[in-house]
C-alpha cells in the first residue's frame, strides 16, 4: 500500500498566528485545540482528511534563520490576475518579498510573518 | 477565489535521485523532463494536478546544512503494522532515522537521501 502525503508541518515561534495566516492565504480555518495550530478546509478538522493535504503549524522556542529553506509550498492560480490578486491579498495578511535568488521567472515569491519562503505561480 | 496548495518544493544537490526516493516512497512517479524532477501519480505528469499536492525538486548547488528543516512532509499510515513495514522499506530506500528531539512520540522521524526530515504518522 502506498503512503500519501497528509500534512506539511511547518516550525514557528507563534504557531497560532502563523497558522491564521496560512488558513486566511488558503481559504482555511485555522484550529488550535492545543499547542498546534491546524489548518485545513473550513468543513472542520478532520485528521487525516481525506482529500486536502492540510498545514499545521508547531511551536518551536528558536527563529528560522536566515537560511533559505530546503522544502516549501508552491500555491496554484487559475489566471493572471488571479496572480496579482492573491499576491495583493497575501501582502496585504503580511506576506513579504523573498529575494531566493529566483531572478526573472513567472512566479512570484514570498514569505509568510515568521520569514518561510512560498511561491504563488503563473497559471500553467 | 482561495489559493490551493499544489506542490512541495524540495532543494537537492541530486535532484533525480532525491525524486526518485520520493516517487518510491509514495508509490508515484518521477518525471525529469529538465533540470527539476517532477513526483506525481503515476497516471502521468499533469500541471496542476487537479487533486494531488505533488512533489517537486529542483537541483542547487549547496548541501542541507545540520540544522532541522522548518517544513517538512508528514506521511499517513493506515495501521499499526502498515506504519511498521513502511518504515521498513522507506528505510531500505535509503531514508535514514533523525533525531530532531522528537522523544518518545507515536509517530516514526526519518529523513531522505539529502538530510530532508519527514514524519511516518501513527495511525489515527
Amino acid at each position: 500500500m502506498a503512503l500519501r502525503p497528509v500534512q506539511v508541518n511547518i516550525k514557528a515561534l507563534d504557531a497560532s498566528a502563523v497558522g491564521r495566516f496560512w488558513a486566511e492565504a488558503l481559504g482555511w480555518s485555522a484550529y488550535s485545540p492545543g499547542v498546534t495550530t491546524y489548518v485545513g478546509p473550513a468543513s472542520g478538522p478532520v485528521w487525516p482528511d481525506p482529500f486536502a493535504v492540510c498545514v499545521d503549524v508547531v511551536p518551536v522556542p528558536n527563529a528560522k534563520t536566515m537560511t533559505k529553506n530546503r522544502v516549501h509550498l508552491d500555491l496554484a492560480t487559475t489566471s493572471t490576475s488571479h496572480q496579482a490578486e492573491l499576491i495583493a491579498r497575501l501582502k496585504a495578511l503580511g506576506a513579504t518579498p523573498a529575494d531566493v535568488g529566483q531572478g526573472d521567472v513567472p512566479w512570484t515569491c514570498l514569505a509568510d510573518p515568521e520569514g518561510h519562503e512560498f511561491c504563488v505561480l503563473a497559471p500553467s
